[in-house]
């Protein structure tokens, strides 16, 4: 069989085998990998899952092996749903939640229920890697919004609107992180959060809050959620990624009951219905009050490594090196002197430095983004961050100079 | 939000909530249901999952809850490929198998990766049910082969794409599942398959053999799969679902390696990996044989539940209604006479005799069926069955009455 003819035309899009590649990288255990946005296993409840698994044999007994609703665990739905509004000050039901397989399958469950082929998706500049290899299965077009020190620029998505409009189109989703966002490890301001939602509502599209580390904050909380400012108005997918663990692969939807009933259509065709192991797991773990003990833990971790992050910058990163300050999550975003290639100087520093992290242009849908990285600081140890970054200063200081040779 | 306006055209194409209706159906504790094609939880290990989940947390520590690579669990996928050699007498490596959220996930991984709009996909008339939700979300076309005794008639088939060929198109995919088929209970024979796989092979187009229930057979176990007889022109999608349990959503896709790897793309996009909780609980209970058990028990308890359903269809059913007598699986397939409506039967049935299945329309893709239905045997426990049978004998002969009188 020929099997590169049978193939869609779909999977030339979504050909970029990085975040595969990325994987690969973290495994190698010679590299020290700020690539790969995983949690540090640290956080992770081992100690606390042994009781509740156990407990969820004895209780739920062979329900936690047979399949569930579509919508989710029932229980689980009711749980978050309290806990938005006591969390999040986001008045939501039962109805209004479902339980999606990670943060990935709620963003696939959205693009599938709402994205015809030539729709416009709003990004971020630069913006989560993975959600290219969402949208772009649905043959969509990007525009993306520039972002700054406080996150997606709502005055260029303002000019952005309206070009649109002049030209009669106009944008059929906003995929934003406003809290502590991947890869910019920037926050949205109160101000530009509330005239995002009514750039939005002026203009009847529907915004996707990616909220995967809102709770992840090291200081002050960041200011509410789009979701609390238009409920209406707003789909906000979240993740137990990052509070709990990524191996049961759960997250949330919190949108308005009509669109959960049509994403629940999708998703029998995705998956049916999400692990009722794991929700049960989870559920009885979350019940317990154990995940906020867990989060207030994280967060403490969180930002020590932060704080080693920025230090080691500080005393290694060479002139002309910027980087973001973030108050929560897993990245800092560094722009080096124009010039540079990243992508190159990534295969340089895993084979002379023993040390990876994203080039730029993965995160932009135009292939900017080259004299800039990502770097996730979230899943190595304090001392083997302080030993990485100076190996990453060191590939920067040694391209700087070898550009400096060539120039001159 | 008018969010009626937003949704994407597929949402019309899938906009049938049979399934999610069912499965409410199934929940509903005063009705007998034989809708969902649910496995009895008696299968399920309970006692032994405890010592094997307890294992999975000390010897794999946080592995269990950390990210997992995109192909799966390595060790589950080697456990895999040498248990398919040993079972199915399959020859399989490492790189021929990836892990999936479920056989769901699965098919619609294979249609993500091979199917454009317009495309023609081959189904069985009548066919699983949730097959539609899967590729009516990637606006195919359908050409449905009406099934017999044996399974998918190929001479139908052979015709069907002699005529397209002429049309100068060519199906994309053919879906098929040869053993103990869902809904109509049978079985292909050797020759057919040959037959099958030769004529796939002779217009180059894949097959997708869908290997659910191949295990739960009564007697002998059923003709070697479409993919030992040719590896390099099928892929086979099977499923922890019935020999396990579906709360931990877990499938695999025997596949060649350079399918594998495009499946993996699409995988990105859609969970970015499968449970690894589950996956490690699923290898170690595997490993350990336990699986190999269970299967031995769970076949001589349908095959029970088979006998009783057969019995009491024998004792109960009016003249005119035929069955499919199944050899392996969870379904028997009815045809009642004609001109009686199994859909309006279906709500009386629920409302006057509290007993569910599903009619027959959602089986096909052309509204055929209104005479059949499916009822799943495996749920209920065998007095239940017994007693369910009689009420839908009793629907079916008060509708055949009921017909007499208003065409007297």
């Amino acid at each position: 069989m020929d099997w590169q003819d049978a193939f869609a035309d779909r999977m030339d899009l979504i050909g970029d085998t990085a975040v595969i590649e990325l994987l690969k990288l973290a495994e190698r255990p010679d590299v020290l990998s700020f690539a790969g946005g995983l949690p540090d296993a640290a956080t992770f409840p081992m100690d606390a899952m042994k009781g509740v698994a156990l407990q969820v044999f004895d209780d739920h007994g062979s329900m936690s092996l047979q399949y569930g609703p579509t919508a989710g665990y029932t229980a689980l739905r009711e749980w978050i749903a309290d806990r938005m509004g006591k969390v999040e000050g986001v008045s939501a039901t039962v109805d209004d939640i479902m339980i999606t397989s990670g943060g990935i399958e709620a963003m696939d469950l959205i693009a599938k229920t709402f994205l015809n082929p030539g729709d416009i998706v709003v990004v971020e500049a630069p913006t989560y890697l993975t959600a290219f290899s969402v949208f772009r299965c649905y043959d969509v077009d990007f525009v993306a919004v520039d972002i700054d020190d406080e996150g997606m620029r709502v005055d260029l998505l303002e000019e952005q609107l309206a070009e649109l409009e002049r030209q009669g189109r106009r944008a059929k989703l906003i995929y934003t992180m406003p809290a502590f966002q991947n890869p910019g490890g920037v926050t949205m301001p109160l101000d530009r959060r509330r005239r995002l939602v009514e750039l939005a509502d002026r203009y009847a599209i529907p915004i996707l809050e990616d909220h995967a580390y809102a709770e992840l904050y090291y200081g002050q909380a960041p200011p509410p959620s789009l979701k609390a400012l238009n409920p209406d108005g707003v789909l906000l997918v979240s993740t137990f990624s990052k509070i709990f663990g990524p191996g049961v692969r759960l997250g949330w939807i919190d949108a308005p009951p009509a669109v959960i009933s049509q994403l629940c259509q999708a998703k029998l065709g995705s998956d049916q219905c999400s692990n009722t192991l794991a929700q049960r797991i989870v559920y009885e773990y979350g019940r317990q009050g154990l995940m906020d003990s867990q989060i207030v833990l994280s967060r403490a971790l969180y930002q020590a490594k932060r704080d080693t992050t920025m230090d080691a910058l500080e005393r290694h990163a060479p002139p002309g090196t910027t980087w973001t300050r973030p108050a929560g999550g897993f990245y800092v975003w560094l722009t080096i002197p124009e010039g540079i290639d990243t992508t190159s100087m990534l295969a340089w520093a895993v084979e002379n430095e023993k040390v990876a992290f994203v080039a730029g242009p993965s995160f932009y849908t135009d292939g900017r983004g080259t004299n800039q990285f990502r770097v996730c600081f979230s899943y190595l140890d304090k001392d083997l961050i302080e030993e990485g970054i100076s190996r990453i200063c060191r590939s920067v200081a040694r391209h700087i100079e070898r550009r400096h040779r060539v120039s001159v």
